[in-house]
């Protein structure tokens, strides 16, 4: 039923025969490839890199039935969205680190204690981007200024409350909502 | 605890005071835009505008236990990738059509009953996509040619193994993770 880990190893990747950037911006760089399968198939591609070191994602506990969720304006989507703290990690940082500075801004919480419990891609067909997806808990008031253009509102949610969240129009990032049911899920199970 | 759904449309939306593309290419449009919020602040933001119609994300199952994965090549991240069935809406399709199409194509199935559960966003700040989540019951055998470089590994899994799917390094990404949970909810509760 369910396949083992090294399988993945066993397959053999497409061959790389030609990469060549088609586009570059302050935040984006559009970069083509011409990949051949292991069947001969040549197949032209075209991928997003992203600039910097990936993105964190953090679910802060401020007790053990209640996550801080934030509600700030998406710029993609151009509306206020309802969804986890989250930010690149910057330079230097490790991943706890930039969790860590993240909810300082955001929420005005720091936490003692974090953990990095998964990480996630977005669009693995044509995005690189990676996602660290880090429960903070043992939460403490500490306020940094951050990046952001105006005051994030912060909204406490029951964990046990997904339902009505996802019942809402403007909860609809897929990797918060993965987030909140993977702790949800090991919180559980103690 | 929770807000009312209408608070979104009580809060004021920044103005665009300037939008312009920065890149063009076959798949992707990058554009800057000026955003002026409630507060004065005014920001310079890029943001990823898709080409095309969206795009469905389907969550087949062969029975109410099991669901079927696939296992493709994921080019954005340069490796094998275990998830669900997707692919973007073509010109005159609507959402349930495009999600009957993708799995006669991808898994070889056809589906006699469709249902739209939700759609989710990949990264609100900066990319405009959106994913419809369609769930498949009532499958049958029906093979479709499509776009695939390669032939689909098919991977049924149990529903109720969501955890030994996370245990896996190649099962990461949100949308999939997302819809899977929102599945078993949904099925669970009847």
């Amino acid at each position: 039923m369910s396949l083992a880990i090294s399988d993945n190893l066993m397959k053999q990747l497409p061959r790389i025969l030609r990469t060549s950037t088609l586009a570059k911006t302050r935040m984006f760089r559009i970069e083509q490839l011409d990949l051949e399968f292991a069947n001969g198939t040549v197949v032209p591609y075209e991928r997003l890199r992203s600039a910097g070191n990936g993105a964190v994602l953090v679910v802060p506990m401020l007790d053990p039935g209640t996550v801080l969720l934030i509600r700030e304006y998406a710029a993609g989507v151009g509306r206020y969205e309802l969804g986890l703290p989250k930010g690149r990690i910057e330079d230097g940082e490790d991943i706890l680190e930039a969790a860590n500075r993240e909810i300082q801004e955001e929420i005005g919480y720091g936490a003692t204690r974090l953990q990095h419990i998964r990480s996630l891609s977005l669009a693995p067909g044509y995005i690189d981007h990676c996602t660290h997806v880090v429960l903070a808990q043992d939460l403490y008031p500490e306020r940094r200024s951050g990046d952001e253009p105006e005051e994030i509102e912060v909204v406490p949610w029951r964990l046990d409350d997904i339902p009505s969240l996802l019942a809402r129009d403007d909860a609809n990032e897929a990797r918060s909502i993965a987030a909140l049911f993977l702790v949800r899920e090991m919180l559980a199970d103690g």
